[in-house]
């Protein structure tokens, strides 16, 4: 490990560990360092406090003067609530700056770097750049997009298989993993799945651990044929967001909003508009969605090339079956050649079940 | 890690580089301490050779009296062509054996043992026993039944497909996870596969390594419908065996017949008697046989329970359809609480691809 990565790494760390206290703004980390002592540290607390250079500023004080400022994004250029922290790290004297990656951010997006390099500040960008880019990854894609970060999530056993073809699938996986899900939907805004499933299984969708938070419960329903008492209306436990397509019954979508589910009216003829969805979540400031579909809501958003993230859990057993579903099914992709490729795919075990973690290359 | 297993691994690596170069011998090695000092190593290096103890002993010479002595396989209890060990370690006055596994040899199977108790010597059994058991699982299934170790060996996408819909199926996994699997088929004695792998791939199922040793091919085809111009009828680089079910031509017979291939009838009325097979298979001293099936002839073995060891190369991709085939096809199994429990899962990285290995708990 070089020294700026031993820094950057502590920055990192600092970083990490506010994960869930700043939204919407990024997790960030920083660290000063002069005459090889670190100086300062600071990070990111919460949205409306000071930025994480601005922390580690006021803890070097004078020694920050002629040091080295990492930060794990582009210090920022604009003035928001606590002013642009690139015109703070020109005036405290440092002589570098290290940035782990520019600020995604289009009100930011390289004006930081110019703001200090226009002070004869070297700056030097790329450092630990993929475990930055990593650990915003949600912010990331949606101050760009404006849509929502989708990770896919499925459950399969090692044949690939989310059911028998008896439709049996209590249960694949390990305690372990299941308690696994409930954080992934802890850390969502929403979770969504197809109304086969609400009709199939009549789940819950919530976050059983303590202290969880539920997300928004989103269901496809192309004709609103969701029964009225199936347990994500009636509960109450959370919202419910029914996305639908021109097919919708009227008389459905009146009694859904009666009973408190939010309906939205996609332009999709016979099927959700899939992209439009994703962009009325994104305007209702739903910046991650967990899809927790059966094999055809994930083929869907597979094969349209909507899917940010994939995580598996795979059971250390075999169901086999010519008829029993896959969970990606739909009509899949003709040409090996032309498989979805998934990087940076990473494997732990999770109890004794194995759990994938990958980003797809659309 | 404690003292006997200290000593017991360096057995077990001295057992295990002997791989390859034993048969129809186990791999079995053994440490002599005497007063906390290692006097003597041994291995089994060759069949007809002295046993792993016997060269320990030679080496310790009188050293090895008050000793302990470990041993990664029971003591042998009959006069074969080197003599009993169990007799030799009594006669050598050693006060102490540790053994790691019994010797599932019917021949031996704890006489070895009570040679050594009779003679007040102190046993020790079940030091690094799972070690000892799977450096040695071949010979440990085959000794005792008679039957081949079956190992099912599939390459698969992430789905769990191993072809597209359209039957399109190369390349799943990178070239490093091909070249493994000829290191498979070279640590085989058998290749077996279906005869419609045969009549739509053409594959020559030889071993494209280095010094490779080519498995016999090893075909299911209850009919005899195998094309007289297929590689494995023609090209005379390895055997080819087929195993044919009462359906079968006599005509075709006669011809493969001619054309230097074995052709095996069993009872089976309308498909190849498996069991049968592998008895057969057992009787011509083949050991070890690696399916390379299709996705219904991997099921036909799964759920007829007669696959030991399970070898998985899933690659980071994702192909997709409802009826793209699934690598254990068949009818399935109806309950996932029934689901085949594979057991001692591991998975490595090959290339960019994942290898699992584990065990079928039949």
């Amino acid at each position: 490990m070089s020294e700026h990565e031993f820094y950057m790494n502590l920055a990192l760390t600092n970083a990490r560990a506010m994960k869930g206290q700043t939204e919407p703004n990024p997790l960030v980390g920083s660290v000063i360092v002069n005459e090889n002592r670190i100086v300062g540290v600071g990070t990111h607390l919460k949205a409306g406090e000071p930025h994480a250079e601005i922390h580690a500023l006021r803890m070097a004080g004078e020694k920050a003067r002629g040091g080295t400022i990492y930060v794990t994004l582009e210090p920022c250029s604009h003035h928001g609530r606590t002013g642009p922290c690139a015109e703070a790290i020109v005036k405290a004297g440092l002589k570098k700056v290290v940035v782990a990656t520019l600020d995604p951010n289009p009100v930011v997006a390289g004006n930081g770097i110019k703001i200090l390099k226009d002070a004869n500040i070297e700056v030097e960008i790329g450092i630990c750049e993929e475990e930055s880019k990593k650990l915003n990854e949600v912010f990331n894609k949606f101050i760009v997009t404006g849509k929502p970060f989708i990770t896919l999530k499925s459950a399969m056993t090692l044949d690939g298989k989310i059911s028998s073809f008896s439709w049996d699938s209590k249960w694949i996986t390990s305690e372990e993993a299941r308690k696994d899900v409930h954080q992934l939907r802890h850390e969502h805004v929403g979770i969504l799945v197809g109304v086969n499933t609400v009709v199939k299984d009549n789940p819950e969708l919530t976050t059983r651990i303590p202290n969880g938070r539920n997300p928004i419960r989103i269901i496809l329903d192309s004709s609103l044929k969701i029964p009225f008492e199936a347990k994500v209306v009636t509960d109450k436990i959370a919202e419910t967001w029914i996305f639908t397509s021109q097919q919708y019954s009227r008389e459905a979508k009146e009694k859904l909003e009666q009973l408190g589910v939010k309906v939205f009216v996609t332009s999709g003829r016979e099927r959700v508009d899939l992209h439009e969805t994703l962009s009325i979540l994104g305007e209702h400031s739903v910046s991650s969605v967990l899809i927790e579909g059966g094999g055809e809501v994930n083929a869907s958003f597979l094969q349209e090339g909507l899917v940010d993230k994939l995580i598996l859990y795979v059971a250390p057993k075999l169901i086999g079956g010519r008829t029993a579903p896959s969970f990606f099914s739909g009509a899949g992709i003709e040409k090996m050649a032309d498989a979805i490729k998934i990087d940076n795919m990473e494997v732990e075990k999770v109890g004794i079940d194995f759990k994938f973690t990958g980003y797809v290359n659309n």
